[in-house]
């Protein structure tokens, strides 16, 4: 079954974004510092030509998935992709709301959590699905439906803005290294999160 | 000049005690998993025999540091530590008052960020000062004084409880990762703060 696997650059102090992101500004005052190392040449994920071999292998794997989980946050803050994030893959939004104006490109909005998953995997077939955006991850975190994690961890603490991990329930998530590739841009992290059988059978 | 260099167990999401922490649960609800890998035998850190060769690598580390600068919550919650952290080393304990019992073994407190590190650096000498505390921590990074942060990253989310970077001014602090080591009980990483010189002069 594909892996649902989560990928985010975060400060070393937690955060995604800097403070006040919005519409127009996704990643929030300073909040490029986090990206600085992917330069996509007209915003898409496509174009990002890495600076160093971590971040090629980063970007390598981002592009074997088969298809694309998102918060409707992430999916809006990021221009929606232009409807194709890589190599035409479906893009699954979760939203709270499905919007009255109709999808876009390869992007279809999902409500129901778990359906959002199913549907995800399904797609993906033999390859990983990307999952985006720190919503949707506590979202699939909590219904048991999230494999793993990929984090780059961007050496600066950006001392304010929106936090990966936040307002997560008071139980331990136990998780397992499966790999850390140093680099001088980042600390690439993968984590396999080793409590998802016990919170799938508990959801 | 004898480097500050700041140790602390931290939880992937942030987070170096549970929820609650006090006097009487030092690392709050459920946080002595932080510290799972350090088993202690009495509570003190020259008993402590780590489990694998990353933890191993930390606690020579530790252990070869010229004097200790600590917060005066992670010295009272953490005992005192009967006195002695380590071979008799000076305890240097801020605090924003002085308590009115005397000082215990090797501590004596200090109200005065700058004057509590150099009199830490001058006491360490040609090895480098140990940095407890998250509160320490801050006050140290703001004032300049932070050299470099050793932090053993468990693969664990807590969820809830006190986080290490928390209430930082919005400046961006510039790092680079001096070194990573990959053990299943930790991640050790030490980084070095880039940004001291530019905060020292400010300050």
């Amino acid at each position: 079954m594909a892996k649902i696997v989560l990928y985010m650059w975060m400060s070393l102090d937690g955060f995604i974004t800097g403070p006040d992101d919005g519409p127009d500004r996704g990643l929030g005052i300073g909040g490029e510092r986090l990206h600085r190392s992917l330069f996509p040449d007209d915003g898409g994920p496509r174009t990002i030509r890495p600076v160093d071999e971590v971040g090629a292998t980063v970007m390598a794997d981002v592009m074997a998935t088969g298809a694309v989980l998102t918060g409707r946050r992430t999916f809006d803050h990021g221009g929606r992709w232009n409807g194709d994030h890589h190599d035409g893959v479906p893009i699954f939004v979760l939203t709270r709301s499905v919007p009255e104006e109709p999808t876009f490109g390869h992007a279809r909005y999902v409500t129901d959590v778990p359906e959002a998953a199913a549907r995800a995997r399904q797609a993906a077939g033999d390859r990983d699905v990307l999952l985006h955006g720190a919503e949707a991850a506590r979202a699939l975190l909590h219904a048991g439906e999230l494999d793993e994690m990929s984090l780059q961890i961007i050496p600066v603490l950006l001392g304010q803005g929106r936090r990966l991990f936040d307002d997560l329930p008071p139980q331990h998530v136990e998780l397992e290294l499966v790999r850390a590739l140093e680099g001088p841009e980042m600390l690439h992290t993968r984590y396999r999160v080793r409590s998802t059988d016990e919170l799938r059978n508990r959801a």
